[in-house]
């Protein structure tokens, strides 16, 4: 399919920079010599999930049981949900199980284990948790030296689930402005899960998991010792907020919304397309770096950015092109029905306003069509 | 279904407070002498349309051609999609008009134009169009005295197309701040359409259709002569940009968020809940007004709004509860596992993170799911 023939606004995936991210990735993992748990919320496609695994399947991690049991119906077994369990979701948890899922949840609190313990107990079926550990005091999760740590898997091992150890993440490293705080970020993720992982076993716990990550702190990792995982799933797209903190190139993007420009206001300095905040979604994520992208950086159909040109604001189905606050750059002369890709400040904001990808392919044309799992 | 039963987070809206934004509304416009047609973008549901038109059909506004076919399809006949139309979307509507539906595009350009009219002539179908008059600076349209208007009605009239009339929207609106200001906003709106609609009379067309609207000009107009219809749709939901602008209260709001609480950070002074920005939308609308209400107002599960206490910050799954700075209350201490509902800031918004609503029911229950339309 011509690229030209799909009605905007539409979210074009470009599969050979996803392919050349993830494998970045694991390459990178694979040499600090531990594993890699890819998240799998930014994407929520089995077909972007193959990019990940390079065509086969592993451990993934998941940010809802909608997820996990899409993947788990796909023949992914190892599933860590990673955000803190709410009991009336158990039920689900200990479907998937039965069904042969090795799903894990998270918790950091006693009401949470006790119910984790009782859904075993009344299921038969024994679910294992991980305890998050808070690195950062950005959210989640409870100090490695708590004492409520070892008190968690007790409640956890008597009642019939399974402590299987410990989980964090350096959300704090999305602030982070240079590479010497990325690589501290990273190694203070390490240090508060091992530390977790060691007050864990000297309880008297065996702590299997030891799981940390981050996008950036993933890639700027120089040592990850007794670390058993590492989560990240935004590298296989990358996005603005990314390449503004340094982690990769605006090149290495993979993911725009293709928008038609729809009218023109050179008095007022500004192009008008069809694809507004419910394209792109409203994620403002680059306006408190540096640089901000407005609601993103604009390029031609083919990819090639215009420099300074910026999705400076957005209704419900309109966008506004801008130049660049200061910048002397004319408005490029970009006629009614062009089509143009917007470069997304968050990716994972920017896909969830669509139930599917539309797949760039080898001439520019249009290959596939990939589904989006939505809702929880 | 008891609300307590359903996985969280979902949507929830309160069929009693829309039925009575719905009504207020019609009461206005026709107090008013004119048309209503409401705007089907914030709600995109058969169901709720139903309740702005009090169980009927009728004449409807809306922001997508998928909204357009699925309404069409339903048996609303009278369509206005209020988005410049980009040339390669001609298709589309040429074939629901031949099914019947009397869709009518909007353009403010010489090439959009020539477009509907080639694509008229090539169909066969007389397309109408409204030409777009900009009443405030704020986005497309032309001003209402510019010669190009008539020229425009001219290539559409000759190209065997149909000039139908003028459409405006007052979105600066939106950044009004007391009510003298909504109603200068709501004057200045209409008196942009009816000159425009003068001017193209002037010229020797007809201008039947003459329509303006927005949310709170609508709430606020006190006059609407030589305007023959008003468009507007978030008034069915409201949000706390419209109670913040003044044209509701937050005890109008029939849309909300049912999350669950899943941590409690009391040394931090913060509540952890499973809803996240991927719940209640990153919309900030409130963060440019008066009072900021961060990601949204927080209510307990029967709608019973906790004073000072706000979302305050998310993640892509998690929500952050803070008291508002200053507040000398306490953190309410809710349980884990306690339902709480978020009011939205931008209920387009907050909508458009769903497939589907979950319907109050009288007793407090969930009496149905309402699905919503998606994408474009």
């Amino acid at each position: 399919v011509l690229i030209e023939k799909v009605d905007t606004p539409f979210l074009l995936v470009d599969p050979v920079k996803a392919t050349r991210n993830a494998s970045r990735m694991r390459e990178r993992i694979a040499a600090l010599g531990t594993g890699l748990r890819p998240h799998v919320k930014t994407a929520k496609s089995l077909d972007v999930a193959a990019i990940m695994f390079d065509g086969g399947v592993g451990p993934i991690t998941v940010s809802t049981l909608r997820e996990a049991e899409a993947f788990g119906q796909a023949g992914y077994t190892d599933i860590v949900y990673a955000v803190g369990i709410a009991s009336h979701k158990l039920a689900r948890v200990a479907a998937l199980r039965e069904r042969g899922v090795d799903l894990v949840v998270l918790l950091d609190t006693v009401d949470q284990a006790t119910a984790v313990a009782e859904a075993s107990k009344r299921s038969g079926i024994r679910i294992p948790a991980l305890i998050e550990i808070d690195c950062d005091g950005g959210r989640g999760g409870i100090a490695p030296d708590d004492p409520l740590l070892p008190s968690l898997a007790r409640v956890l091992a008597d009642g019939g689930a399974e402590p299987r150890g410990v989980l964090t993440h350096a959300g704090e490293s999305y602030f982070c402005r240079t590479e010497d705080e990325l690589v501290a970020a990273a190694e203070g993720e390490r240090a508060a899960a091992v530390r977790a992982a060691d007050h864990l076993r000297g309880a008297g716990f065996d702590c299997p998991v030891v799981s940390v990550g981050s996008t950036p702190t993933a890639l700027y990792a120089r040592d990850l010792s007794g670390v058993t995982e590492v989560r990240a799933g935004n590298y296989v797209f990358f996005d603005l907020v990314m390449a503004g903190i340094g982690v990769c190139g605006v090149e290495d993007i993979a993911l725009s919304v293709v928008t038609t420009v729809i009218g023109h206001r050179p008095d007022r300095g500004w192009i008008l397309t069809d694809g507004g905040w419910m394209a792109t979604s409203g994620d403002r994520g680059t306006a408190g770096q540096p640089v901000d992208q407005g609601y993103g950086l604009v390029a031609d159909v083919h990819g090639r950015i215009y420099p300074d040109l910026l999705m400076a604001d957005a209704n419900q189905e309109h966008g506004v092109l801008r130049m660049r606050d200061g910048s002397t750059a004319p408005l490029p002369d970009v006629p009614v029905d062009t089509q143009l890709r917007i470069l997304p400040n968050h990716a994972c904001a920017t896909a969830a306003q669509y139930d599917r990808y539309h797949v760039l392919g080898p001439v520019g044309d249009l290959q596939a069509v990939w589904p989006r799992i939505q809702g929880w």
